[in-house]
């Protein structure tokens, strides 16, 4: 990754859960890091997050969709990890302005922002795996419909789309990742709201019953974010990617009873029950699915490497020590 | 279409081409109906368009965005219209934040209207064929993927997806038609931005040169718009496509020489060019495009009846006849 040294870089929601994993690794990569975030209460962001680097890395607090400020910073950088957005689900049915505000009017702003300052910048997007919805078959690959079931899957399909409108009709380098369920440290975990994984992790430290919604058997690619952080940086440099988008996949698929087993095991604390689901997330929900990353190995050499058990030990690991920052 | 008689129907972007073409159809059923219109000068609403039938209808001018406007307007209506967008593909990458909150918040306000205030209106669709962008086979039929070239293809896509996503989720009847090119009475023709169709149509009465981009010989779809009115209808009836989505079709595909050449008789009078596509267009061509409706056509029964030679006939006649309210 000496492509990053001495490089500048803008990481748009930089004080949250995957930007400042990112930001970590670009520091170490000797990269010039800028840090966009508005630490709005339903973002992501958190000071703390960028404790060990702070000296290291300019933080910008603004909004993403605001383009003037956006057109400043971008001038002058060399990658834009177009990483802000909303994460929930649920919140998305509740507040859809809100959500779409965040999940397509932002990512538009930085590509905008691109088109009008600097056409040269390597922009990466974080999609989701939510955009495919409920899925025909699996593993889904991208061959597949995007058929979203929820505000928040629509709105990242839509901000994946302009990225790569953006890179055809104006040879702005962008590509799209299709994240699928990431975990590890830096994560919120306040509440269940920004999804279960984060919500799990600081139950089982608290000791507490996890409640499984359904029958437990639903299966999910999980990837632990330095995997992630790689195939951001991956993305952001290998040329066979632009103006494409890519699933990423988990280490292996497991069930939410498994994931939940072995979340326990890492702790040794905490018990878990299956309940029914409540109706507004079963109205959302995507049953069981996991994703083929065959399409990002194969350009990329890219596959997620840090087993599930080891993921698990170590963000637990990193919440126990800085539980109260994150509690 | 007996279902209609004295309903409340709501159309957004009523006084526009197809709205207005759809207010005149209800009013022959006897339906009661609330146009919401902008009149903003980006869109296609002119007053004209419902001239014949102004005593006939309730308008109101007013923002499909505007949330409290839509709520009060939705409460007792049994079929809205979602009819209110900006159509130009090339003005929504010019301006592709305005082209954002007309393509994807007024829909989503529409449906939003409808979780709060009534559930039961049936909520019809217009999609469109743009957001399958280039197609890798033809015709384009609604298993393949979606993949918009410019804003308006993507905004249109995620406004089509806030409807399915809404049905799934609170059950709200509501069905996407993805139109193809739509031409008649009462569309714009003043100016080439909201389509080329319109402006061939009034270059040709005035007996003007044609500019034809590229070689002519890509092919299109066009619809006569009673065709479109027609499927309109029929898809806010009939039980089967709630929460689906579905092609729309030409009556036979042409190219565009070839549709140029039966205007020009239509007219008999103007001529036409073959010239090099100008670059912003070219940008965000598609090629050579045709739909199967063969879906829309299974579930309903509906396909494109009128040739396009009648077609074309009636439309001319109409601007000769009132050409002062459209030059």
């Amino acid at each position: 990754m000496d492509e990053y040294r001495s490089q500048k870089v803008l990481i748009t929601g930089g004080l949250g859960f995957i930007g400042s994993n990112l930001a970590h690794r670009l520091v170490q990569h000797r990269a010039s890091v800028t840090l966009l975030d508005s630490l709005h209460p339903t973002c992501g962001g958190n000071r703390f997050n960028i404790e060990q680097i702070k000296n290291d890395v300019e933080v910008v607090v603004g909004d993403s969709c605001d383009l003037e400020l956006v057109r400043k910073l971008i001038r002058n950088k060399a990658y834009v990890f177009n990483l802000a957005g909303h994460v929930s689900h649920v919140e998305s049915m509740q507040e859809p302005f809100e959500d779409l505000q965040m999940n397509a009017v932002a990512p538009l702003t930085v590509l905008e922002a691109s088109k009008l300052e600097n056409r040269e910048a390597r922009i990466i997007y974080s999609g989701t795996r939510q955009s495919y919805g409920r899925p025909d078959s699996v593993p889904l690959v991208e061959t597949q419909l995007l058929k979203p079931v929820d505000v928040n899957g629509v709105n990242k399909m839509a901000g994946e789309w302009f990225h790569m409108v953006y890179h055809r009709a104006y040879g702005i380098p962008a590509v799209s990742l299709r994240l699928v369920n990431s975990y590890g440290p830096r994560q919120l975990v306040r509440h269940a709201r920004q999804g279960f994984v984060g919500w799990f992790v600081k139950q089982a430290i608290d000791g507490e019953e996890i409640q499984v919604y359904g029958d437990g058997q639903q299966v999910r690619g999980f990837n632990y974010v330095d995997d992630v952080v790689d195939a951001l940086l991956i993305a952001g440099v290998n040329d066979k990617v632009k103006g494409d988008y890519f699933n990423l996949g988990g280490e292996r698929a497991v069930s939410l009873e498994e994931f939940v087993k072995l979340l326990l095991k890492a702790t040794g604390r905490g018990s878990y029950r299956i309940v029914p689901f409540p109706s507004d997330k079963k109205a959302i929900d995507i049953g069981s699915v996991y994703t083929s990353a065959a399409k990002f190995n194969f350009a990329t050499g890219w596959r997620a490497r840090v087993p599930i058990e080891e993921g698990l030990a170590r963000t637990v690991e990193y919440y126990q020590r800085y539980r109260e920052h994150y509690w």
